[in-house]
């Protein structure tokens, strides 16, 4: 089973004070970028993959999806789901995403923001993913991006004069990562890019966007400190559809 | 036009001396993996851009690729070509790649190894090649990684203890990277994966795989010195075909 941090009293705590937690998608940067590449959800059945809060389901919701399903393990997430997030046609349910089981070719679209890189048996999961979505279905994910999760002991490395970078090692070693994010021993399996991409195209998808999210100008004229996440990609965007 | 470097004599000197200059393929320790992308070469009509001192057209010719063109822009590589890996049915022409003409389908397999980074239009490039290359047509190439390219700076970070990484800063920041390598100021044009990805797909190509490219245990064991290759990656691989 993948690791529930979320249900972590510590992690809990500390992740509803983050401003994604607070605000909801306005409160993630790479938000407006993960949008755009949504289809119009007027009539879609949809899936949310680590729905969290809900915030993307009830998004969905509103412009007139047919079906949103949220899952996510953590029981404490899918509680605040639905009772702010929770409305018709939402449903909130609990699952591992090592385990996952969906009905065959229920959905017209698949959604997961920053949950994949939880997840070690990944090639299983899209197996899952391919079989329950309709040929032509779309699949829109988020993760952290490789160089972000690569290190060993992830950090900036800050000049005298002020310059940032973001020493990366062991990339090409792929797996588990342990951090210390909001509480200790938080687990990651680091994958590169290609074997991502890889994956999702021997699992039966066809790659139609890629994107290393960027602040745009007005996001760190808006908010400076974001200036410093052009040195290093944190968000991995990926659009695919599911080959006919 | 794209910086004919290679025709720079301190350049071209030393980059005669660089393993893969002087033991062609075997020098080249990811052409194993681009190798692996290729499709049977038997009867096809093969275009390498950047086609260097031939090394690839030779072995393409070997096991009976119909018509091989090798492009370069580098008259003293051309030259080394035609008298050291020139065979029938191989051709090689002097191109620029910035503003390439080619015949229309006349091509299955378009080749590129480490050339494509060097040119600012690749947008135009890929159109060109898309209408040169039949539906169902494959290409191949190699650049260099984005994360090789984008500090800049490009350095190792050695800690005390021998520990390695690679610091990455201006990751999101595309375009033009001036470094000394064999020669001051090589020019060469960083964009991010996706961004490569992405003009693939809008061009008209499927991806197929991508790959960054790491050394194999049996390659570290007979070459300990590609062990570091493993922190960062040097190397984009990438298979796609032309979407009929």
């Amino acid at each position: 089973m993948t690791q529930n941090i979320y249900d972590t009293q510590a992690f809990f705590e500390a992740y509803q004070q983050l401003p994604r937690s607070v605000s909801g998608l306005a409160g993630a940067p790479e938000w407006p970028a993960l949008r755009a590449l949504l289809p119009d959800m007027h009539g879609l059945r949809v899936v949310d993959l680590g729905c969290g809060f809900g915030w993307f389901c009830r998004w969905a919701a509103e412009p007139g999806a047919a079906q949103v399903l949220g899952l996510d393990v953590s029981e404490k997430m899918l509680e605040r789901a639905a009772a702010e997030n929770g409305a018709a046609p939402i449903t909130y349910a609990r699952a591992d995403l090592e385990r996952l089981q969906l009905p065959h070719t229920a959905f017209d679209l698949v959604y997961s923001s920053l949950a994949l890189h939880y997840v070690e048996n990944l090639a299983g999961l899209l197996h899952t993913v391919r079989s329950a979505i309709i040929a032509g279905g779309r699949l829109v994910v988020s993760i952290e991006h490789p160089i972000y999760m690569a290190p060993m002991h992830p950090r900036w490395l800050v000049e005298a004069d002020g310059r940032r970078s973001w020493p990366v090692d062991h990339y090409l070693v792929e797996g588990r990562r342990t951090t210390n994010w909001l509480a200790k021993g938080v687990v990651k399996q680091h994958r590169t890019i290609g074997t991502t991409l890889n994956l999702l195209i021997r699992g039966g998808f066809t790659i139609a966007h890629v994107e290393e999210w960027s602040p745009t100008d007005a996001q760190i004229a808006a908010q400076p400190a974001l200036a410093q996440e052009r040195e290093r990609p944190m968000f991995l965007l990926i659009a695919a559809s599911a080959t006919p």
